[in-house]
């Protein structure tokens, strides 16, 4: 029985990284969203304020899997929490544990940073995932929803004036 | 017409923040959930490492509302995000703008420091606060479902051995 390695990610492996980031994005049918360069990857992982920590899975030499995450904050714990963005296995390699490695990893960084909640997001037709997840014991918030606003919308909201927002 | 002021909160202000947290998770039916307290809430947001900024709407001289904020990261588009915990605006003050005045303060921070997405999280039942949110062009990420560890799950998995992970 081999050891899962997790190894900490550097600027050197920021095309690794992007790799695994495609990976996911097409298991999620989301190719067509992801327009992260190594560039862009480069500057706002590894620049002069990361976003965002990087660990691998690794099997011998080889990197099979990857959980990209930052930390939150809840004001109802008064306490800080960890989110996991991504977290993807090769599928040649899914089923052996690494998945479960790199969950297990960051439950160990969340406790050893004092977080209370360590949280994820999941598409809600990926069923393996979501058994996976209960079956460690993750309870789904299903009672919630998240808004988001981007590109246009967001600009609009920008370039409103407080002052007209009285009446 | 008044204009709505904004004001960023200090260690002076963790009272207020403490009120207003309590305010909205009663407004959620989760005041029991809130084990918040002054000392904890000015470790983490005003200590050597501040884990979340927070704002206030004025009216004069009065606070009437607050929202908390930290910035995420997202890996497709390898750009910061900003996250809106909390958003809460005094009962007796509301439909007079101050909600949307906060929001579009918090676009306005997002677009300053490069974030792609402004993403916040509501109650499902919350059916007032749904339809301001896409009247503002927000939408409604339906198709994913937050996972969330704590306690006694998340020191379970933090006591694996990754190498017991592999068959």
């Amino acid at each position: 029985m081999a050891t899962v390695r997790i190894e900490r990610a550097t600027a050197a492996d920021v095309p690794d990284i992007l790799a695994f980031i495609q990976g996911l994005a097409e298991y999620e049918r989301l190719l067509d969203n992801v327009v992260a360069t190594e560039e862009r990857l480069r500057d706002s992982l590894f620049g002069a304020r990361p976003a965002a920590e990087v660990v691998f899975a690794c099997a011998g030499d080889e990197r099979v899997g990857f959980a990209l995450f930052f930390e939150t904050y809840s004001t109802f714990l008064a306490q800080r929490g960890l989110y996991l963005e991504d977290l993807f296995v090769k599928p040649e390699h899914r089923g052996q544990g690494y998945g479960k490695a790199l969950l297990a990893h960051l439950a160990r960084i969340a406790l050893d940073r004092g977080c209370g909640r360590f949280e994820w997001a999941v598409l809600d037709w990926n069923a393996p995932s979501i058994g996976f997840y209960k079956s460690l014991g993750a309870r789904p918030m299903d009672e919630w929803t998240t808004f988001r606003m981007t590109g246009d919308a967001l600009e609009a909201l920008a370039r409103l004036d407080p002052a007209s927002q009285r009446s």
